[in-house]
């Protein structure tokens, strides 16, 4: 975890274990993200040391592990995923090699991301083993439906373009400008009120999977109250004066 | 409004304030989409005079009031996006230049939009002062949720091309193409039955954001039920009958 | 219906009639269907004779129905449609030339689809005549909303790269090559450990147009009680031990 500007940088950084989301990985990710959460950083970039962005849960620790072992693991696992989104902070994954199982699970959390042309992304327990039945949760909501089913069936890789195609990411650039990329979309993604960011973010979040007329009742009270803030008063008025906006926060 | 053959284009009609949805406009439209719906045209053009397809909101308008003006104001709004919905005509956003804000939360919510090559659709509020929780309702039914995010939260300008590939738009034509494509597309829209393009409409919006199973109730029934209208006869007679449809109504 | 290795291949049989979907041509779907969850088959692929996939319901029989008699016939369909889904196999669509109404809906409905370049879709209500309510369903969840109202509205037919990039279908080749694209896809898809992948499959459906938090809690709990299985356990060892996976069914 290492400051940058506004942003935090969170780095997985256990290359010679393929970035495996052990136990202890995910305790620091689920404190990391909660301190986070609580500092007044704009931005969170999810990164990762080394060939590899993340190949899911640690084998290691999981054969070690009964049903109910494995449940408390999950349920840690779903905590940091559900962080991700629940941070006020708008969160870019960088994502440089494979992303897989868990790890690819990550990058769909992620608000948004950003990936090296080298980066692949699967579910890979499609392959026949233990099926991917968690990742398959955020990636669902990423990308069409007969798209999920040959991700989640098949288990194989698909590449930085495809996963650009079908939505997944939202930038593919060469490997070694990913550092740029991140960073010029998380300054646009996080610029302004940050008070105002992290309300947005937290809306859309509230009313992404709800039936539309729920969603506009939420948007509708949220957008209301929010017009009285600081920062939309500052955002409308710079408009009408034709000048720059001096954001409040 | 202005009838042309079995059609009605609205047409917003402030280019001097950039189309922005005044409570004056916002009324207007209310009362020409009310009229429209009691009337026996088959289609609706949504377009707008001038360089710019609509702005939003009038900040002159939101920066005089307080939250429950601003309440009132956006269930105006609100109004106005579900009356493009319920409408039982056929809708369709005629767009050039910049949808912004409530202008692109106007083009989501048609049901069909064809754009020209010079649009551009953008979520401003992203930019950091008052958020565009509720233009983001429709335009998250759109696309998929990375895209959302990213519109959302950078408050950057997409153009017509990105807006096609992601499917906010139907349509991207050279702008002096514009009136003959969306004339082209509404007409194939609008064509047969208008009774049975009506309860078609109707029920795609309410089974669309349901899970499948509750979808296939609501379609089942309505389905069976309009097998035996005048013009599901005469649609599975002409086809029987190897012969051109003459619709009844 | 043929065995072919671990598949089974189920192809429609009526090139005279458009392999229209009759009530005998549904029943025998249905039995097939029904047989094919209780076999030890893996794959299942959805094919058709002639130079038409499907052209959906038959006319003939929907014409001398009244209501009652078409309720029953769109159940049936249903639950053809629902036993796709609800099948333990992988189930893939093989598509040549137009799949149409209810047979569009077919494909939609499989698991994953390969498509011919020949191969066209159309919800051909939408020319105004008898609405197509219910293959709409499934068609809404794999497109996105601009493109379902564009096909549910217009009737009209798209080719298979259009219906490539909206997601309806997961490959396109040459008509000459679709046998052995289906059979590759196939192969890949049903790998594996075949409890695995139903249980799988299963748990796709069921959590995918839930909200994010109730798919996460069926999620972790099947994952963690699958974790104890034969094959998850082999998954697992067999990629810590760095050796080829020996699945146990």
């Amino acid at each position: 975890m290492a400051r940058q500007g506004n942003s935090v940088w969170i780095t997985l950084n256990r290359p010679e274990r393929r970035n495996a989301l052990s136990w202890e990985l995910l305790r620091e990710l689920q404190k990391a993200l909660t301190e986070v959460a609580g500092s007044p950083a704009v931005g969170v970039v999810l990164a990762a040391n080394g060939p590899v962005f993340s190949a899911g849960h640690d084998f290691s620790d999981v054969l070690a592990q009964d049903a109910k072992g494995i449940r408390e693991l999950l349920h840690l696992c779903t905590d940091v995923m559900r962080l991700l989104q629940s941070a006020p902070q708008v969160v870019v994954a960088r994502v440089q090699g494979l992303a897989t199982a868990a790890g690819c699970q990550l990058v769909a959390s992620c608000d948004l991301a950003v990936a090296g042309e080298s980066a692949g992304f699967a579910l890979p327990g499609g392959k026949g083993g233990w099926f991917c039945h968690t990742p398959a949760v955020p990636v669902a909501r990423s990308i069409g439906r007969k798209r999920l089913m040959e991700m989640a069936l098949t288990g194989d890789v698909i590449g930085s373009r495809t996963a650009l195609e079908w939505g997944l990411v939202n930038r593919v650039v060469p490997d070694g400008e990913l550092d740029e990329a991140v960073e010029e979309l998380l300054a646009r993604a996080s610029r302004g009120s940050a008070a105002s960011k992290a309300l947005g973010k937290r809306t859309l979040y509230s009313q992404l999977d709800r039936p539309e007329s729920d969603a506009y009742e939420i948007a509708c009270e949220v957008m209301a109250d929010s017009s009285q803030t600081p920062a939309a008063r500052e955002g409308i008025a710079s408009f009408l004066e034709k000048r720059p906006p001096v954001w409040p926060e």
